[in-house]
């Protein structure tokens, strides 16, 4: 008999009907003799809901009173859930995130989990009873109710994962699993069957947006057998494991984009000592993200330092740039906000020379150039123009032997 | 300084902004000097949204669940009134019945308030907090969330001001206060100033709903200072109060109807002993609530019998009662679902006499016919048909004095 944790997101749980469908694959675990606990999402658009309404009562919300309103949505669900695995026959009941309790920081909007109380849990699932718990919601040491930030509740999962010490920990999600690539832009990507831990947070951090970052995080931590799987099909997932687990590593486990990504370019400063910290002390002050940093040195005693940050971000970037120029001393700001970022993840590539050339030479051939470059010890990520995109995708999808035979 | 509960209905929650007219309301008892506790409805409409997924997902939905789903709507206005609250300048938290917490018994969906816990509110209060409480929602002795059924939150409400001891618990409706008849059939309907705890329970009785009834029942135990009044004008509402502190106690308090009233006559039953344990005994075991009872013995050893049902209740005790006809062994089973109650209430008539009279010669002088009789204390109630409901409404208001002024 295995224990088993099952995460359904808000597609999954959008509407009773759905929801029905849930109850059916939560029941065909437990006649499989599994103990299991549910981790369940708001309905899909609810929470935007919720938050809308504390957006319109004030900008500035009180971030606790906002989690009081954003963590109803998941309690509906956990109820509803709760009520249809009964009408199956199945024992069940839903577990609140202050009655476990499922204990975080005080940093509301935005907390973290330090540990889940299990010993009510584990009896009721060892009485054969179904476990139904709203993820994305916690509960501090002075008793009042957190929410972990968007995507929550795939740390939520996994946390109660590690705290029952399940054999797996299901997410049930929109997609069958995760891919070599975009299957929209490259038709012959393929399922993986299983991706290491290290790869899916890289691949998290590029843009491939299966997993909550934090959620991988943990399971690594942890030791969480974590399967991505699509509650719409019976397909096999992707199982993100311990890097010795994947017995026949691929040199790349996938190729991942990020279209928001903006390029900026401080020309001709001067190249003395400090001068990158006035550059990026204020942007950090402002909380803006920098990512990429090239920098060029000039015969003149002066230099060009290139970066990027999230297109989201780019005015508020100009604006902080501008207003501290004088500081910065530079001739020229330059922005470009049609550029993207694409990446190569493998853990691979730590025992194998040659990864990047093999990028760099597949993208030059066809003619696309290369603005920025960072490496990881298992990603290599490039800065091109956004029209490449597609073009370069597929390039290095077959350059690196990914592609599905056809 | 004065401690003031207020409660707030979903009409008066329905949307942002609503609640700051609502947190206006409160900033102004507030500026005044008073301690307050707000109590608060779901928005309009949400209680039957959340009611409607728990039906759609199981008929016979587990009342416990049912309670963590329908529990969310308070939860969800009770963090945005803080949120708005704040926003106006003033200190405010919510405190789910949870957290305060508000002891119920374990009666599902139908719980009843056992304690309130003020200990922790009494200090957020006295530190110039205002504590925004979600009415409708308790805790069991197991940690499991109850809601107390239907209007609840009124209960809630006078709940927590006889647990603060508050010098008064204002109720804010969508109606100015409790009226001497419906204004929409007597325009000269006058607002009372002060009515009575039992008269306000024998009008809730007899279908004038401005107030649960067992907030009533509660409020009078408990000796708290009701107010009801409107969220939407300024005027002053109605208090309802102990009777010695109506000082020029009017003969009749009001004038009540109900049109939720069917109708039944057994014809020709044996006139036996226990013929009446045959006939109400299975509509108890149906829950079905049998009202006004009339027996006219008849001269040849048979008796008809006449009684009302809730007129929603009309045809499960038909067939409860045709279920049992040999049991009950009589010839005729009419039903009449055209009939409405009329009923006057008033403290008064426990120390007048002819109070009834009047009433029975001022419908006998328009026409109006009698179908059936019931009296209490402080009440004289007559079953009519229902064409003649808004002339006997009218026509017994002028009877009793209590027309205003032309």
């Amino acid at each position: 008999m295995a224990t088993i944790v099952m995460k359904f997101g808000g597609t999954s749980m959008a509407g009773i009907e759905r929801i029905r469908g849930v109850a059916a694959r939560v029941k065909r675990e437990v006649e499989a003799g599994n103990q299991v606990a549910i981790v369940v999402s708001a309905m899909a658009g609810e929470t935007d809901r919720l938050v809308n309404f504390c957006r319109e009562a004030s900008p500035l919300a009180d971030p606790a009173e906002y989690d009081v309103v954003v963590a109803s949505g998941e309690q509906i669900t956990s109820g509803l859930l709760a009520i249809v695995l009964q009408s199956l026959g199945l024992k069940a009941r839903s577990w609140l995130g202050w009655q476990l309790p499922v204990h975080t920081s005080d940093a509301h909007g935005k907390a973290r989990i330090a540990d889940v109380g299990t010993e009510a849990l584990r009896a009721a699932m060892a009485a054969g009873e179904v476990a139904v718990i709203p993820g994305f919601q916690g509960l501090t040491d002075d008793n009042r109710i957190t929410t972990l930030g968007r995507g929550g509740s795939d740390t939520s999962a996994v946390a109660v994962a590690a705290a029952l010490k399940a054999d797996r920990c299901d997410i049930y999600t929109d997609v069958e699993g995760v891919f070599t690539t975009d299957p929209r832009i490259v038709p012959r990507a393929r399922k993986l069957a299983k991706i290491t831990y290290e790869e899916m947070l890289e691949l998290a951090s590029v843009g491939a947006k299966v997993l909550q970052t934090r959620s991988v995080e943990l399971a690594m931590k942890e030791k969480v057998r974590v399967q991505v799987l699509s509650s719409f099909s019976d397909a096999p997932g992707t199982m993100v494991v311990d890097e010795d687990e994947v017995v026949e590593q691929e040199l790349i486990a996938g190729v991942a984009y990020d279209r928001n990504e903006a390029k900026v370019t401080i020309g001709a400063v001067p190249d003395r000592p400090g001068i990158v910290a006035a550059i990026f002390g204020p942007l950090a002050d402002a909380n803006i993200n920098v990512d990429m940093i090239v920098q060029n040195i000039a015969n003149d005693a002066t230099t060009d330092v290139t970066f990027t940050v999230p297109r989201t971000e780019l005015a508020r970037a100009r604006s902080v740039l501008e207003a501290n120029a004088d500081a910065i001393g530079y001739a020229r700001l330059i922005t470009d906000d049609t550029v993207v970022k694409i990446s190569v993840v493998g853990v691979g590539m730590r025992s194998h020379a040659g990864v990047a050339v093999t990028m760099f030479k597949a993208l030059a051939d066809r003619g696309i150039n290369v603005l920025a470059i960072t490496t990881s010890e298992i990603k290599v990520s490039v800065l091109i123009k956004e029209e490449y995109l597609e073009l370069a995708v597929r390039v290095l999808h077959t350059a690196y032997g990914l592609d599905a035979a056809a």
